[in-house]
């Protein structure tokens, strides 16, 4: 005989007791055969559900013979029996398939009770109203789900009683009105059905089955499996399970609880309970709960139990757990367990203590901590308790986007030069803009934190900060503001507006993107010892190198802090804005001859070497990718008619000329355009004077005793011979400054791969290359065609209507970006085996783009400095979950 | 004893003699060989120069004793002897390798001139003056190359002498002039050798011969090489050959001559000849040459030889040939010919005789017609000799680029209101612009030409002119426009500057970029039989088929009349800026709610329908492929202060308003914004309209007995989601147009792939995309990162610079663009085999490109509709030049 029906303990979950049972009947499987104690009960296959199907919609040979004899054995290890009303046995039926489909199917509660049942679970339990409530929602159950009856209608003599008796909430009715509503519900189903309800259990539950059956193919189940792309074929499990109820009396109780505080990670019992209740009354808040551990004295035989279990869940799945429970005549009984949530601070402490305890390897731990959460360990947070207090306080003053994260608490300016001038008299401030641009690097540097009103995750204000590690909301639309009077304006929800002054303070939350009125204490960041311990186990396993995209001494300091194993990118344009030099730019660009133009580029060069000899000290020993002149000219003009005017002045030239000038710099589409590489060609003089900057900075940091590993890297390149006309000019001069100082450094020529062309030629122009790094976010502007800039006018929408699964500009796309980067891999290396490669765009520091790059044999991906651990950890992952797939593979 | 030294004769042009004799020598053998009356000589092979460089600089053995011989048979031949003063052999000695290096090696003319001979020569000739210039020329020749004379002092001795003469030209000066000359000449050779000038003419040609072989490797050549990559090691050959002179007497002449008419391609002796006159006298028209039949009186012999030469030229050539040559005493030589250039109505009708005489086949008759010159075929052409006049006339007003050929004649208008208005009247017009904008497009239809002062050859003038077959001359910097004061200043060479007023006339020669004052009177395009012949021909061979790129009823019928198989490319957009339509349009775009913005798409329908009716008729029995929706909305928005209030006014709402929605469209990379596909997601009520009123003309046009074939395009898709989506929308909306007239007609829908991530996921799309139409202009843009509105600024440097070997929006850059277009093809057929794929850029017009196509498989190329012969002759031509070389592969 075909055995369709299984009791938990028949069981394990494994990869075909999956199939076999559904997802959650093989996990009641391994709960219970692992010793927990979990409600008896049994599973019926999901291969009775197809064979249900196969045979026009009739139940199997043998299957309800099966059932009963199932129910005959869960009487017997409950103690209790189907239709008793002395002792009844009530049971749920519930769905589930190979794949969690959650609310997708059906389920029936309270099944067994009828008339006369439900007189004797009224007394047993001493709560005559719950019994009743009980009953009335059993029948509203059986009746949607089995009968087909409009739920409706009984919604609406629900609320018809309680209009009748003038009350608002079911709460407020008594027993005697969930009997009249029995009775309703009764009348109801004879209408509807032309029949009683049934009272005999037996039959309310094979009617049941038949229904959790059906729902497989309900059309939202069918629309669901195909959209996730899930078998149509494979059928649902129906679990029945004994009821336990934990609001029989003072011997009975419910309570959450888990293994370890996954606040803070300690091994501790951290849990709360209520004695006789029902778990919908823990979480509805109406008695205060209390500690689990308080449950020693009041049931110290179920406390030991308790005890038991903790340790069983931890040594069976070696993760904390979070786990239900309710104690039913003083007897103990899980409900559910599963991988307890937790804080970034917790996931670390637990992964390492397991690892300790010898409960998990160190591979394991690596893998328990997901690299995004450690955002929130290397920044400084809002005091949780205060932060909502004043949410509470209905301080919150709008949302933007949460940029950057960490916190930040200031009076607010509205100029990059007074949030610079306010940060030298130590005074702590919030930047306020509409958006920001590379004017204002020297204010973002000076402040606390940023807030702009325009702009996505990927604006200038959202990348400068994460780069700096600088808190950020940024494009928060409600705000409006108003730079000239010096105020903002807030739009509340409901419309209120708030405004707020220049000098006033507020709070930022960069990892919400929450603006809150007022100050806020703040906790800093603690990287404790666990968090070195878990690194060094996460580095011992990685491949990838990980580098820093870091433009200052400052930033490259802080990297290498965090783990950074070089530079990978130095953006040397953001060195141009500072002071004095901007005027020397800026001489350079309106310069009328090639004569003038080098001599406001000599004016840069001390500054420029300066810079660099800061960031080779500061990488001592490490390589330092330094990128040539990037952005068009323009962005370093003034845009505003009274600045243009103003800068006219400053440098003695006709105003005409000066706006005639800007005007011819103005390009259609300055992403497409003069920028990269190709300024270097038309102006070969900036490439002479960046290379020689680098290579007498790195000769004197050699003199000084330093080990520099300069790498020069030509951006934009889409075709070999831009990198070797311009491989011709840096060499020149390199070898110029070596001659001159007598002082021999080794040094590569690279270029960023950042054009489709360059991806698609890069055997070509690994001819010339000696390096490639990919440039993603360029990359992925042209190869999808998409302007960073104007993105925000569709992909949002193409986000939510999941025609894109995620902003290509966050997580590398593998399919169409990433197929880019496995061309030029592969071309490249087939020109140059040794060729060393690597990411510095956004997704450097993206845990999945940082798996890809790994997948894609790079050789380093390089991220803005407080993503540096986060890449360790993703890098490491990467390689170990690599290993896992091997093994799996030559299994 | 090996042989370096080859009588003309002893050989034939081969492959293997080519790299033996070098190019130059190889083909005097073959003209010899076939019996052309060749000035006897010999060839020392290029084995003798190798040896010579082997030996360090020694000649190899027995070389010497084999030109000695050499010369003796070319007395013999001649009946001259070498150094006889009574009847002086003279030689030219000049250099030729396996490829002809132009100008990069020596040669040394008039050899075996002395003191002693020159008189002989003088006299023999009659002519004392030029004999001694003969031997002055020699002198200084030979000191130069062989002895390595500064070439300056010889010239400042011939200055020197005109000075003191008083008289500005060689011509000027006299036998003995000339004379004084020579003894000057000899006296430099003894002060720079400390020798004598060398009378023996055997050690004149020793030394000669040496100093060739030394030319092989002066820097010049040395370099030359390097830049084409040849091979070093070949060396040069050496040809010693009889000079033979036209200036002997009555008796003697020389001429040029064409075996057909060059011009129209008739087949008749066509050239000119003077009698006793050197080569140089006929180019330098001191006296007027005389047509080639008047001959036949003057030397009957010869012309009766000549008439043999004309044949056996043809029938061993197999082409037209353009030859010179020298009568020397009665006696025909010719010392060189070639493959005449021609016109290109003279190479169809050559091309198409030849065939039909029998000379060649049909394939190398299509083989024989470059496509680009079938351009000067289709279009109107200015009367040759009226514009020689009016340019020698001072005429020329400046030069822009050559936009779109044909030629232009009309009066000068700024606008293109008044250019419709006046062209309405029947006025011939010029529209002038600084540049133009698609609001212009009625006016551009209505004018004669187009001229603008902005700009390059894809601007938007140039583009659109092209595709209505306009000529036009675009960035014409020298002109400035002004068009509120209704004139334009043309500044000429020297700085002077010319008004021309509204009303006045100007010529546009469309194929040269010249802009000319007054009227020129011109010549209308012939496509004569045999242009049609050859287009037969070329049709029979080609596999791929050519659409046209193709926006109104008119220009499909153009197109269908030169041959267009369909519609590639119907672009939707330039519908939108005629008439009323434009206010609809902006009613569309400004609209507050999807309601009102369906209201003012209800407008635009019937005007839509109406053009897909006529394009469909247009087109009947062909496929029309029809493209929504691309540009992104603000093009269709003033953008001018005046203009906004103006449109705010007419559409009835506040300014500020307008200009707000205005500065909402602003994009800071149009390019890369909300544009094509991404417009109809955000806005589907647009795809909706359009694909109803393509599918109601369909029907309509269906039911008048119209066959019609509509493919609908979805452009710029980058993700496969993108056409998904679309696709559903307009299946829904044909099949309930369907549905509505009960008329079924079947469509396709397919997409544009030019965004590289729709190429690079082809394989995707191709789920959704039942065809693909490569947009290479955008693929371009987008593969290069190039913005075609701001490459000006450096793509001509690139092309300057050699970085690009041509401008990538002209010719099709097969490494990087095409590579993503073989991708494309290769993974969109694999996902479906019967993929239809065709490329509607601008270089599906261009003979390169189309060839590329070719090999690349796709299955049509679509091109604006006057260059789709040029296509078509192109698309044979690659199928040809396909079979030829897979025969190669075969042998």
């Amino acid at each position: 005989m075909k055995q369709y029906v299984f009791q938990f303990d028949e069981n394990r979950a494994t990869p075909e007791t999956i199939i076999l049972l559904g997802n959650k009947g093989a996990h009641l499987a391994e709960m219970t055969s692992i010793g927990l104690p979990v409600p008896p009960g049994f599973t019926i296959s999901t291969e009775a559900c197809v064979k249900y199907y196969d045979a026009g919609k009739k139940w199997p040979m043998h299957l309800k013979e099966q059932v009963r004899s199932a129910i005959g054995e869960t009487e017997t290890r409950t103690g209790k029996r189907f239709g008793d009303s002395a002792n009844p046995l009530l049971v749920s039926v519930r769905s589930g398939s190979y794949v969690s489909m959650p609310g997708m199917m059906d389920t029936v509660l309270n099944l067994g009770l009828n008339d006369e049942v439900v007189k004797g679970f009224a007394k047993r339990t001493g709560n005559e109203r719950g019994a009743y409530d009980s009953y009335r929602r059993f029948i509203q159950m059986f009746g949607d789900v089995v009968q087909k009856i409009d739920i409706a209608r009984f919604e609406h003599e629900l609320e018809r009683i309680k209009e009748t008796k003038g009350v608002e909430y079911d709460t407020d009715l008594d027993a005697d009105d969930f009997k009249s509503l029995v009775r309703t519900y009764q009348r109801i189903v004879r209408e509807e059905t032309g029949k009683d309800f049934p009272a005999d259990p037996q039959l309310q539950l094979e009617l049941a089955i038949s229904a959790v059956f059906e729902s497989w193919n309900t059309p939202r189940a069918v629309s669901y499996r195909r959209i996730n792309a899930l078998r149509d074929d494979a059928g649902t499990g129906v679990n029945v399970q004994a009821m336990v109820f934990g609001n029989m009396g003072e011997d009975c109780g419910t309570g959450v609880s888990f293994t370890r505080n996954p606040s803070t990670g300690v091994k501790e019992h951290y849990g709360e309970y209520l004695m006789n209740a029902q778990g919908e009354d823990v979480v509805a808040g109406i008695r205060t709960p209390k500690p689990i551990d308080t449950l020693k004295e009041v049931m110290p035989g179920v406390y030991e139990e308790l005890l038991k279990v903790y340790d069983l869940l931890e040594r069976h799945y070696k993760d904390m757990q979070d786990f239900e429970f309710t104690i039913e005549r003083g007897r103990l009984y899980l409900l559910q367990t599963r991988n307890g949530k937790r804080t970034a601070h917790a996931a670390v402490r637990i992964a390492v203590d397991m690892a300790r305890e010898g409960l998990i390897d160190e591979k394991t731990a690596v893998m328990r901590v997901k690299p995004e959460d450690l955002d929130q360990l290397l920044h400084k947070q809002l005091d949780p308790v205060a932060k909502e207090e004043a949410l509470d306080g209905g301080r919150l003053l709008a949302k933007g986007l949460p940029a950057s994260p960490g916190a930040a608490v200031g009076e607010v300016v509205f100029s990059a030069e007074r949030a610079h001038l306010l940060a030298q008299e130590k005074r702590r401030v919030i930047l306020v803009r509409t958006e920001t641009s590379p004017e204002d690097i020297e204010g973002m540097h000076a402040a606390q934190g940023i807030l702009t009103s325009r702009g996505g995750m990927t604006s200038h204000a959202a990348v400068v900060a994460r780069g700096m590690g600088t808190c950020c909301v940024a494009g928060c639309g409600d705000i409006a503001v108003d730079e000239r009077r010096g105020v903002l304006v807030a739009r509340r929800k409901g419309g209120e507006k708030v405004t707020v002054k220049a000098g006033d303070f507020i709070t930022l939350d960069g990892s919400t993107g929450e603006v809150i009125r007022g100050k806020i204490p703040t906790v800093d960041p603690e990287l404790s010892g666990d968090f070195g311990t878990l690194m060094g186990w996460a580095d011992s396993h990685r491949r990838l190198k990980v580098r820093t995209n870091a433009d200052t001494p400052h930033d490259a300091e802080v990297a290498r802090g965090f783990g950074a194993e070089g530079i990978g990118l130095c953006r040397t344009e953001h060195m141009f804005f500072e002071g004095e030099r901007i005027k020397a730019v800026r001489e350079m660009i309106l310069a009328g001859s090639v004569d003038e133009r080098k001599k406001a580029l000599g004016k840069l060069l001390p500054y420029q070497r300066e810079d660099f000899e800061g960031i080779f000290t500061a990488m001592d020993g490490l390589p330092v990718t330094i990128r040539l002149l990037d952005p068009p000219l323009h962005e370093f003009l003034p845009q505003e008619e009274k600045d243009i005017a103003e800068l006219a002045r400053e440098m003695d030239v006709p105003v005409e000329t000066l706006r005639r000038k800007i005007g011819e710099l103005q390009e259609t589409n300055p992403m497409l355009g003069h920028r990269g590489c190709r300024l270097a060609i038309t102006y070969p003089e900036v490439c002479e004077m960046q290379t020689r900057a680098i290579m007498e900075a790195a000769c004197a940091q050699h003199e000084a005793g330093v080990t520099v590993h300069p790498e020069i890297m030509i951006p934009l390149v889409g075709h070999v011979n831009e990198i070797k006309v311009l491989k011709e000019i840096v060499t020149k001069v390199a070898d110029l400054v070596i001659g001159e100082t007598g002082i021999k450094v080794a040094y590569r020529i690279g270029t960023m791969i950042e054009v489709p062309r360059g991806a698609i030629t890069a055997d070509k122009v690994a001819e010339e290359a000696e390096f490639f790094s990919f440039g993603t976010n360029d990359l992925t502007q042209m190869t999808y065609g998409f302007s960073r800039d104007d993105v925000g006018k569709f992909v949002p929408e193409y986000v939510e209507k999941k025609i894109l699964p995620v902003d290509p500009f966050q997580v590398l796309d593998q399919e169409g970006v990433g197929e880019l980067v496995r061309i030029a891999v592969e071309k490249g290396r087939r020109t140059r085996k040794d060729l060393k490669i690597g990411i510095c765009g956004e997704h450097g520091g993206e845990p999945a783009s940082v798996g890809f790059c790994h997948g894609a044999g790079l050789d380093y991906v390089s991220c803005s400095p407080f993503r540096v651990p986060i890449a360790r950890l993703a890098a490491a992952q990467a390689a170990l979950k690599e290993k896992e797939e091997e093994k799996g593979k030559r299994r």
